[in-house]
Parts: C-alpha cells; structure tokens; sequence
C-alpha cells in the first residue's frame, strides 16, 4: 500500500487533487492553513464565478463537501507544513501543531494572495470609503446585500471600474498580468447593471484581455449591458467631497479625463502568495522571478517543481483562473499518483 | 482487467494524456487521422513554443517518442472512427479500416483547425505571395530558411504582423478570441528581429493580449527587440507593385494609416475542427454554439462531454494553449481512469 499524497491548500487546485486521487483509491492528506477549506472563493466570498456562471458557494463548495464526505481524505483545518523531509515515495511532514504524517509525495496548491490596494495609494483606496475592490464587490453580490456606496449605504449612480491594479505596473514590481481580472470585472460590470439598472458603469482599461472564449463577457457586456469602456492612464482618484473624481488621460483621445463617480472598484490583480518565500524553504523548492512557485517543464512531468516528488498547481505557479487551477490540480495528481504506484518503469 | 482507453487525436493533449494512463499502468489506443502523431505544432512545423522556448520537434517530439516507446500505448496513424457504441467501460469502436477495437472510456483530442487567411480577402492572403501566416513564418523558422519574402526570396526590411485575422472579427462568424495568437505574435516579432536586426517589425492590435506571465513577451519586444504596436483597425491589404500596403485607422489618432511593407503575416486563428460535425455526430457529443466540443463543469468531472465515458481535453473544447491542453490532457486522463478501474463508488 503506497502512503498518501499530501496536498497543501484547499482550494480549487487542492480540493481537485484530492477528489481526483481519492477517487482512484489513493489516501490523500489535505492541509489548509484556513479554518475552512475551499480557498480564495470560499475565504472571500466570491459571487458567480466565470465562465460557469455558478455561485461559488455552490460550485466550489459542493468540491468542498465531495472531499469532506471521501473517507479516504484526512483533512487537517487551520494548519501548515512547518519541515518536510525525505524522498520521493518516502517523505515526512511534521505539521504547525508538532505532529507528523508520512507521504509519497506532495501538491503544493497554495494559491495567490490578493493585491492589497493600499500600495496603490494614488487611487484612494484606503483614503475613501467608496474606493473598494473587486472582492468587496463579490461580497456585497454574493452576501445578498447588494452594491452600496459603503460609507453612507446609497444605490450608485455612476461606477468606475479600474482595471490592473496591482498588475502590469512596474512602478510598485508587478509587472505581470493577473489574467481573469478583465473577464471578472466585465462580469461584475454586467452584475451591477442587472442589480441597478439606472446606473453607468464605466470600465477603464489599458487593454481587454477577455481571451478565447472570455470574448462573450467583453461583447455581451456593452451590446446587452450598455457597459462603457474607457481606454485609459489613470493619474489619481480623488474627492470634490461629493464626488469621488477619477482623473486621467484617455489615451484614445489622447486628452485629460475627469469624471465623477459615486464608487470605484479597484479590479485587483493576484500576487504571489505572501508565505511563498518560507513555503519554498519547507519543502526545498524553487521560485520564480517574481516569486511564484517554478514547476518543471510541461512537456515531461507536469507539475513537478525543482524538488521530485513535490509537485504544483494553480495559482501557486502565477495568476491562474479557477478553471486552468483544477485542470492542474487533476494534472498533478495523476503526475503524483504515478509516482507513488510506479507501475512502470516510465517516470510521470 | 480493465479494456484500454481510446483517445482521439496525437496533439499535446493526446499524447499527454496517452503518456499518463500508460505510466500508470493503463492500455490506451491512440488513433490520429494523420500518419505522423504530434498535432499541429508537429505537423504544421511550429519553430520555438511559448512559454518554453524549446523547439516544437524537441518538446513535442519527445512527447511522441515516449508515447511510441510505451509498450501500453497502442497507436494507429492514419485513421479515423467511424462507428462509436456502448456504455461507460464497455464502448466499441470501428475504425475507418473496418477493424473494431473495445474501450473503456475515450477521450477526444481532437484539436482545432487553422484559420484559413482566404476568408478575410480583403487582408491581401492568396492575392499577394508576401502576405503569409504565422504558421508559415514558424516554417520559416523551423526549417532554417530563414525570414524570407516568397515572391523573390530577399530579406524582409519592413514586416507588419496582423494580429486577430480570424479572431473577434463578427464579420466572418469568428466573434471569439484565440487565446494564444498575441503572445505567439509577440515571439514571432523577437524571433524576426533576432535574425534580421536591421528589418522593423510592427504589430496591428486591437488588444495585445498577453495574459498572465506571458505579459513578460509583450515588454520584451518593445524594450529589448523594439517592436513596435500600432492600435489600428485595418482596413485592406494592397500592393503599389513594390511595396505591400497596409491602410487602416489609427485608433490612438483617430488618422488613417497607411505603411508600406515587404512582408505582412496574418496572425491566424484557431477554428473549431472542420471535422467537430462528423466528430459530434460519431460519438453521440454535444457541440457548442460556435462549433467546438462541449465539455460539463469543471468542478464536477474535468472534461467529460454530454456522454458519460467520453471525456474532452485541449483546443477541442475552444482555443486552448499548449500548455492548458497538457494539463486538460492529463486531467481528463485521470478522470477515464477512475471510471475504467473504480475503486470506490464515487464518480470522477
């Protein structure tokens, strides 16, 4: 009998891993540093999810449940990995509450941490109450209690929806870009419009990455949503006390832009998980240039990182969608599961 | 002993999938309509892949002779299936050789289809020997001729790279994006620059969309290799008898444009298989509203289709990188796997 795979992080990545080795018969432990399992859309509230259009308490808590229920998925809450020793086949964990488990192998699906808008303090964040971020606005919809002006409750009338915070800026070392963000923001801009009809939504932009088969969400959103889009630098976010006032220049026009607005969204991109550092120093394993956890190549054994037996996947790797994270967790536990009933000779 | 899995179509998605179930003890049969595996980056000749950087023929070659090396994999090139019947863990199929093989399970790789540049006339394909795709200037590259103009044979000095030519363009059906085309652009660009320093390469784009880590090629073109983007929407293709002229409107400018060039390459897109009617039709799959294999919630089983037991994975489903699609590949294999071996009564 092979001893479990590890799995640390129970979101999408983990929660498929896990339900895909169970499912082959395979022990799993799954770790969660987290009181709950499910990851970012569980954690923080997300509301419909994209492409699926599924309530994430739904979609992703019904994963959630899957593993839960399976016998074969001793699941460990509100815990970390503090050493991980051996080889692959043979590896020991001793967890943040001093005891051990012993593994074949390891997925390391330890997700992203969302950019904090404070390192963006041109653009109000933290300085008006109005200025909130994507997720805020997730847990308005997915709370019930709708989208409202947080400092006084109000219906806005006018939204701007600010792409690419935290992402593609070197001004403050986030040169990537984090992805989903325009295909959420575009679905969130359609959300707002289909809460409170009478509002504008305002969506400004340096490019509209709604990729492959996303495009419906840009499309839909302006001919079905009267959703506009503004091409734009942005300066900074201020206040005439009334107002919030999103000033910059329209690089179509190439003319200033002052508009007013009642709230403002900061779409904030994904960073690399702030423990990554002392994540890689538990399991011996490299990072990136930015700091995401580096996997081998694809063409070989997908998923592995620079240590064998320790494998990634997900938004560990960089900016991923939730879709692409379970593709990769399932990927990594067949690379796992391999590895721990070598029934060939063939490496996975 | 369970009866093998079928999988359809040796592209990465295929071949990775394949590499996974045998090294996890499981018999697959691989067909592939072609006499060679690989898919398109084999077949159509792509030079350096994105991300990586490896050579297709080494990167996905290697794919192909690790699959053909397995003593589990049993491949026929050349064919197709005709006839598909049965139940999950017992399917029949015949061969477009009239032989019949049994399968537990199948999974559909069944790729994509080159946008063909003679839908979009007015961009010049097919009335011009200088306007080329980007399949072809891979070619170029791949086989060592080298960037060269295919009327006379010389050195391009000025080249214009068109992205979206069979991508969000509502006028020919196509309104999705191709997911990969930007990046693959944004390479081609550096690759061009690289060997003829002297040429000036510029971008058409509506967006560039360069998601994710690979927001790093679209940065590196312009400072390291100085590629130029033009925001433009393209009006025709024409020639002055020397020089190929491409006229549009500058969307930055609000002018219209007009730069001659010695090559224009067509960024082409990725259609569903021309085959998905027949595909759909033989294997009793539902197809989505723009023609490509429908696959059911991820968060349930990745990658199963309308009927249980036959499972999808890579640019089948939509336009897919190569990477996604080894990772689809390898999800969808261990979902087949669950199904043709269940250990427990849990579906995948």
């Amino acid at each position: 009998m092979s001893k479990p795979v590890l799995i640390v992080g129970a979101g999408p990545a983990g929660l498929a891993a896990a339900h895909a080795l169970a499912a082959v018969g395979q022990k799993v432990l799954l770790i969660d540093k987290e009181p709950r399992l499910g990851g970012a859309p569980i954690i923080s509230g997300y509301a419909k999810l994209v492409p699926s259009g599924e309530w994430a308490r739904d979609a992703i808590g019904g994963m959630v449940s899957r593993v839960e229920e399976n016998a074969l998925v001793s699941i460990h809450k509100g815990k970390k990995i503090g050493r991980f020793e051996g080889e692959p086949g043979d590896f020991r964990a001793t967890l943040s509450d001093g005891s051990t488990v012993e593994a074949g192998a390891a997925i390391l699906c330890t997700g992203f941490t969302h950019f904090d808008s404070v390192n963006k303090p041109e653009w109000g964040f933290g300085t008006f109450p109005d200025v909130v971020t994507t997720t805020q606005v997730e847990q308005m919809i997915s709370t019930g209690r709708g989208i409202r002006c947080p400092s006084d409750g109000r219906k806005p009338q006018r939204v701007a929806i600010l792409l690419c915070v935290g992402s593609r800026d070197r001004q403050i070392g986030r040169e990537w870009c984090s992805k989903i963000c325009c295909t959420v923001s575009c679905n969130i801009a359609m959300e707002i419009r289909e809460e409170l009809p009478d509002c504008h939504v305002y969506i400004y932009y340096m490019d509209i990455r709604t990729y492959g088969l996303n495009e419906a969400y840009y499309w839909r959103s302006q001919e079905e949503f009267k959703v506009k889009y503004i091409k734009a630098r942005i300066a900074e976010v201020t206040s005439d006390g009334q107002k919030l006032i999103v000033k910059g220049e329209d690089t179509l026009v190439k003319r200033p832009i002052t508009i007013p607005f009642d709230m403002v969204v900061h779409a904030i991109g994904m960073d690399p998980n702030v423990d990554n550092k002392s994540i890689a120093g538990v399991f011996g394993v490299a990072l990136q240039e930015h700091g995401h956890i580096g996997k081998g190549s694809v063409y070989g054994s997908l998923g592995e990182t620079s240590r064998p037996g320790v494998f990634v996947a997900g938004a560990a790797t960089g900016p991923e969608t939730i879709d692409d994270s379970i593709a990769q967790g399932k990927a990594a536990a067949m690379a796992a599961f391999a590895l721990v009933n070598r029934k060939t000779t063939v490496a996975a």
